[in-house]
């Protein structure tokens, strides 16, 4: 895209990104508290998978290596609040946040129709920004309103392209494989009722997501959905735990509880394409990885790194 | 034991479990329905793990499993209702349905006090009996009255021997492996906390079970429990479920839920002895088999064996 046939509101965005916003001192807020662990430093960009409920108030430990993989205080950061139905809200909320911590450029893209994924000045945001966050809400709504737009085929091209860091929290989350869980339940045996799948954003296609995992006891919801699904790997992740990918082939994990890794690979039989709807699945030979803060995932090999061992 | 020695008391008791139970009429009411699976027709004697909750007014499965494993009309059941609170209660419903089926002899063995245990008129009810089943309750309750009892180690002795078939639901199965979950949590990642683990009456030492499995979302539970014990094999079962030994290495599921075997050995990594109590666990490689009804697990090879693949 030329300069020349940018909108003039565009280059005053583009003007604005690179000065620091004003309402930020010069010495940033900076509150980051470890986990009784080394400090996560990587200036990487990264895509995060976020499990929801992340910490907004104390350590931020999350948020804050998403501020400075995007390029800390010369962080241009595109909010998209779109799966909320108080995105205005949601978005004022993070935009705080990164504000506090002294990110050069915020900006909310409060898409409500998918024919402002169009707007020049919103293409212009995303193809200049370090870093894209999507908030939490309903991840068919944040599906229904950006899928297939040009706007997130830019979003997921640069961020699989190391271009910018991508995080997504919750139903932000959610969206990341090429097959989405839009809903299910719990406090039941296995079954294909339990889970409904949709298909997702498709920033990490092999990838099946579900969020809030252990918190709301989606063990049984993930299998079910893996069971439909075994080319793709099951992640599961916690809240205030995050999944980071840099594009080096390995899951590396932050936070406070665990990514559960479902890795079908190994399977043989199951009875999913034999039973009801309501029946109990049966499925022999899923590999299942617990993963905490420092641990990772070799993504090729399908193999845990654990950073302790006994 | 030579009969001269056997109390009067106890030798009409053994007149009693030959003959029918006089309010058991002489054709018995079946009331078993199948699940439209073949009918489980094994007299074999078996051990029986039972997940709770199980039918106990229509098919009654997998107490009709037990009916006929005990010897059917021959039957002669001794009920340990002593997890419960109510033992008189729970204890009378199952003397009704066992009744019902046409058990040949049914006794409720009351304990409420230790001492009891060494009632020659108790131990001879286990000695002569060819069935006895362990109600719902308080794990803990149970074990505390039975445990390291020469009466709990006649019934161990003649069922481990296949003597006998020996059941247990709900908190009569929590009770089966060596180690025994007496309580825990669920809605967090899994942790030291999530769980407490005791003793229990070691029928079967090498299993770790659980039971209302995924009914009560305790996955991370057991998987908490089997990050402490990775040479015990968990066993996750549902209600209305029932993982079936028969003493031939081979672990048989009945029911409508599902059995889950959480194999932890191929497990190299954890951080098990490394973290706090609610810390999160980090378990590399655990091996989940989901199984159901007419499903096999081999325990030597652990391996499933599954009936329906795809």
């Amino acid at each position: 895209m030329s300069k020349s046939s940018v909108p003039t509101s565009v280059v005053k965005l583009l003007e604005r990104w690179f000065h620091l916003s004003p309402n930020v001192s010069a010495a940033p807020q900076r509150m980051f508290q470890s986990l009784g662990e080394e400090m996560p430093q990587s200036t990487k960009t990264a895509i995060m998978i976020i499990g929801g409920a992340e910490d907004k108030v104390h350590g931020r430990e999350i948020l804050h290596s998403f501020f400075i993989r995007s390029g800390s205080t010369d962080a241009r950061i595109a909010i998209i609040p779109s799966a909320s139905r108080e995105p205005a809200v949601i978005g004022e909320r993070y935009r705080e946040i990164f504000t506090e911590m002294g990110a050069k450029g915020i900006e909310i893209l409060d898409i409500r129709d998918r024919d402002q994924c169009e707007d020049p000045l919103l293409q212009s945001y995303v193809e200049n920004c370090t870093g894209v966050f999507m908030t939490g809400g309903d991840q068919l709504r944040l599906c229904g309103l950006l899928a297939d737009t040009s706007l997130m085929s830019k979003v997921r091209y640069r961020a699989q392209r190391g271009e910018i860091t991508l995080a997504g929290t919750s139903a932000g989350a959610a969206v990341m494989g090429h097959y989405m869980i839009a809903g299910g339940g719990s406090g039941e045996s296995p079954n294909r009722s339990l889970v409904d799948i949709t298909t997702g954003l498709g920033i990490i296609p092999e990838l099946l997501v579900d969020q809030h995992f252990h918190n709301r006891n989606r063990m049984a919801r993930l299998m079910s959905a893996i069971a439909a699904h075994f080319d793709r790997l099951g992640v599961g992740i916690d809240e205030d735990t995050c999944a980071v990918f840099e594009g080096d082939g390995l899951l590396q994990v932050m936070g406070k509880g665990t990514v559960t890794i479902i890795d079908p690979a190994g399977v043989i039989h199951t009875n999913h394409s034999c039973i009801g709807a309501t029946d109990p699945l049966s499925i022999g030979n899923l590999r299942v990885h617990l993963l905490v803060h420092g641990d990772q995932f070799d993504l090729r090999k399908r193999l845990p790194i654990l950073k302790q061992s006994s």
